[in-house]
């Protein structure tokens, strides 16, 4: 019954394997082995656009050289209040980017509103550098949340971006669980609605470590295989991540994975709603379910072995939860099993 | 033919299984699990001391993380001339310590020279704003010139450091290369000498990416945590290095590695003194080894197949290569072949 | 009827003799001169307790080392909502203390809320990498908003700071004008409270350029001189702000002045609230006035030649202040005249 | 007998005046007054070119600044050996450009030589992410050691940066200085021999804080405000820089002063010729001149009262200078007086 998260999973065997199968022999290091090579024309199929790839090892790592990437001299990123770049980070997307802050921005289930947006964005005028110069939105698909901006919405954002001048970047740590539950291409989700750049995340579905960020706009790609190095993020074996990328995308593994994880969501969240002693926090659209539940039953849970944390409460939801509630989270991993999620529903009907 | 680097080598048939073997099941994430907890233990067993040990996954965010820990503002770190922090990471000890420079120092055959190393820190008078203050020594083993430092010669760069109050660290990015060769224990290479921390490479010596500060003097320790998330180097799915360390350390896979690439690099070196056409540049004593030939003769043996890279002419060295020749490196890997060494031999003895 | 900052005024004219008074003759650099260290002194003596004195060029320089001063890996500074640091320096203080950040608090009328700060401060659980680590709180006295902290209101800051092991900074911009609102000595609001440094800054007040960081804990010192000097903001000629300080302390000539630009202050507010077609935004402790009109009407007086500038609507107060309506800003600087005062009054009021 | 250092020096009657003449009445703040902006257009007259110019209160932070300007990930900076940004900022070029780094270059009597600088700049290949890339060549003018540029040398350079696509800025502390020396325009020292930016210092000849960033390459200045306000060095009461230059420049007061310092320079180099007891370390072009003389003989005079420095031994002269000697710095300043200079010859001769 372990929901903490979907990073407590390993790797997936076909990930495994691949890793054994390209073990041998010797190839250029620093990311110019045949396999690199043929692993970023495989991204460039998989977004049926020519993008360039650069692999790193951690989703924090994508995020923070993309803020570098492009960043300005008092720059500012533009994201949801509850993005992980701003919360859950430590700072690195600021560190990295050599001083660039966030100015966070509001709207409901962790999905940026546009017209805040392009509010907040506003208060940044050019040339005033007292405040600072805007350089650019990040939004996460799937949210933080477990919600999932429709295309539609995406686009809306785009929008804002571009009309302020700025790209904008999807951070998709669960990049495969929105495309799933939207039932699109990749295309379709990203450059199609105006998306510049993505960090696509397969370590939370599958992989050992395994991020690269793609890059559609490519004015933006300049320097950035000296803001990799310098942050220490160049792998000198790069084609044990190209290994895994090769079977991740290898008969669509990627998308069985996150469809299962989904599925496995849509089951613990339906066990929410059967439950007399919890009621969902929001509705969810992916592997992440949240309810609200007083504390002391929870901690009944957790004693009988479940494993799930708690989650702050997103501004505008204060009054939502009582002093001796809270929000917690569930997540079902790639790996996560049907009677683990059976025996869930059983104790927290009680 | 391929000699031009150890991380041209994929990984050992054994780091591969391990990963295979500890893929299934959930395990706490960022460093927490059992096999995390377990794998630094061993480092302590390892190093018969109790250690702290900080997995990240290339040596340029070892070397960085660790120059970052001690940093000071307006912090100098001490090094050879041609060490790899300072010649070869882009800049990211510098970056990622958020400032910090390095005062390069000479030495034969990259080996830091103590009594330069001593004049040199001492141009650094303490509160003396205008130039910098003294922060860290840090030292290559084996050298990224293929020698190896003796025990002695650690002990006097450590006792220069002492005295100075200044840690002393290591880039043991081919640390078990060195260690074979000098056949002591890894507490006698450090500790024992008055190393205060490692950065201890694994990737180089047959793991995919493997690498761990491993720190003996904890007043060092108070922000690692800190430093390692706000740089992005903090690995979700940590216990995929763990489980490579785990495979590294059974039945000394490591030094059997380490043996292999040594032994192949001495008949590298023999194949260089046989040969009319080329001198050593100097003394090896790991896998890796230096030649001098003429320039248009190098070519004709990378026409034939063979795979080398030329290499900077050290300071002090400038009259010992003539205005046609060059500087060569030849580097044997882990699973570098006797049958390639041999064809190199003949190719360059004709 | 120019009111639109402090900062438009020059120099009082005992500033500039001060400087032709000091101009002759040769005297140590950076900071070692006799009439350094006499000032120096003099600070001593103002405060009441031993402190160190450190000049800067600008109150954003000395707030941003400060923030240096007692940075950490991965650090976060607490402020109100509208502090000066977090809203209109540019970044400085991230970018000068190496990637700290801020984590803004709430509070009436630009004063941090006590137990809003400690819940704030909560929420970053020691060793919890993912989130950052508390380092400072910073609060500004007077405030931007125009009000006073009382003395109690500092202890009670300052206490929270205490509690949670960090130290309290002072942003004491316009120090002078909370002292004469107070009228307590500058021990009493400061050190005897709790805090535990100073950003002193007498260049709104009757000076060109002269800012000094106070320190009371001298356990904050020991890279200070470091971390001033990397950052530019070392001058050669201290002994020109040194000179500034000499006659801003005589004869109670920073006290005369801050008096001065308070009384303005007050008749100022006496206008707005005389006038029909304003009223305060919050009352005013100082020389900064604020009140709420109609934008077109407030076009009107800014026709009429009146100088004052539109201030962002506070948080929370977004339902006092009408689409139509605008909040504005008067200050009155230590040259404010009576005549100009008289004039706005009279215009305002039709 | 006071020549440790021109910054010893007050300012000049003429700078004093200027801040008490401006001192009174309102005007817009942080650079946008009318004094401001006047004197920028005087800087365009004196350079006879359109310039963008933006004040700054230390010669430290504007090349700092103007390093960071055309900084990019991984950048290097071209300078001498002995260059002050490299050997005496304290690291402000480094930290304040986000981690920019020198790679000094050799040349004698701190001239940097065309060859070197074109041969060390090709040790950066594009593109070579290990290493680093180019952004800027900085000299000295007048340099470290007294010398002067000639306008050829100073051409030669700036052929080397232009073939390489970098542009070259000129650390000007000692601008006027090397003008009278070379007794033509700015506009010939400067963009006419293809120089991108200056930092124009006016401090060390005879203003309190004056210093400025010139810039004719107008590229290069996409994003100064931010960068100089991120790191506080924007002042709020910019005609306080304005007004000393407005006297600075009037009636070629700054040639004046400089033509003075100069002159009691080669007064003073004279002196060391005369004397049996020290020999010039090399020919002095400017005001300040440097000598060998025994240790234990240089006390004796300094018993005597006189104030001077030594100075480290530059690269290659280590065999000039015996174990006994070491070289020292004499240092002429505007209000150096033949007096004193008498006295010192005098002394030294004996």
């Amino acid at each position: 019954m372990i929901f903490g998260s979907d990073n407590w999973a390993g790797a997936a065997p076909e990930i495994s394997e691949a890793l054994m199968r390209h073990s041998e022999g010797l190839a250029v290091a620093y990311g110019d082995s045949d396999l690199d090579k043929k692993i970023e024309k495989r991204f460039s199929e998989v977004f049926e656009t020519q993008c360039a790839v650069f692999f790193v090892g951690t989703g924090t790592a994508a995020n923070s050289l993309a803020t570098a990437a492009t960043m300005k001299p008092g720059g500012i990123v533009f994201c949801h209040n509850e993005a992980h770049v701003v919360a859950n980070e430590g700072g690195a997307p600021e560190f990295l980017s050599g001083g660039g802050r966030h100015a966070p921005v509001g709207g409901k289930n962790s999905k940026i509103d546009p017209k805040l947006l392009d509010q907040t964005i506003s208060g940044y005028p050019q040339e005033f550098n007292h405040l600072g110069q805007a350089t650019m939105v990040t939004i996460t698909q799937a949210t933080e949340a477990g919600t999932v901006y429709s295309l539609d919405e995406i686009s809306a954002l785009c929008d804002v971006a571009k009309k302020n001048n700025i790209p904008l970047h999807m951070d998709g740590a669960r990049f495969a669980n929105a495309l799933v539950r939207l039932d699109c291409t990749p295309a379709e989700m990203t450059w199609k609605r105006g998306v510049d750049m993505v960090s696509f995340g397969a370590t939370k579905n599958g992989c050992w470590c395994a991020e690269a960020l793609v890059v559609f706009n490519r004015d933006l790609l300049s320097h950035f295989q000296f803001i990799r190095k310098r942050s220490g993020h160049l792998f000198s074996k790069t084609r044990f991540i190209s290994a895994q990328f090769e079977a991740y995308f290898e008969n669509g593994l990627w998308l069985k994975l996150a469809s299962h994880a989904n599925a496995m969501g849509a089951k613990l969240e339906q066990a929410v709603r059967n439950s007399n002693h919890m009621r969902p926090a929001w509705p969810s659209d992916s592997n992440q379910v949240f309810f609200i539940a007083d504390k002391t039953k929870a901690q009944t849970w957790l004693d009988q072995g479940a494993r799930f944390h708690p989650f702050p409460t997103p501004k505008g939801m204060e009054n939502d939860v009582t002093e001796n509630e809270q929000i917690y989270r569930l997540v079902a991993s790639f790996v996560a099993r049907q009677e683990d999620v059976d025996q869930l529903a059983k104790i927290i009907s009680t």
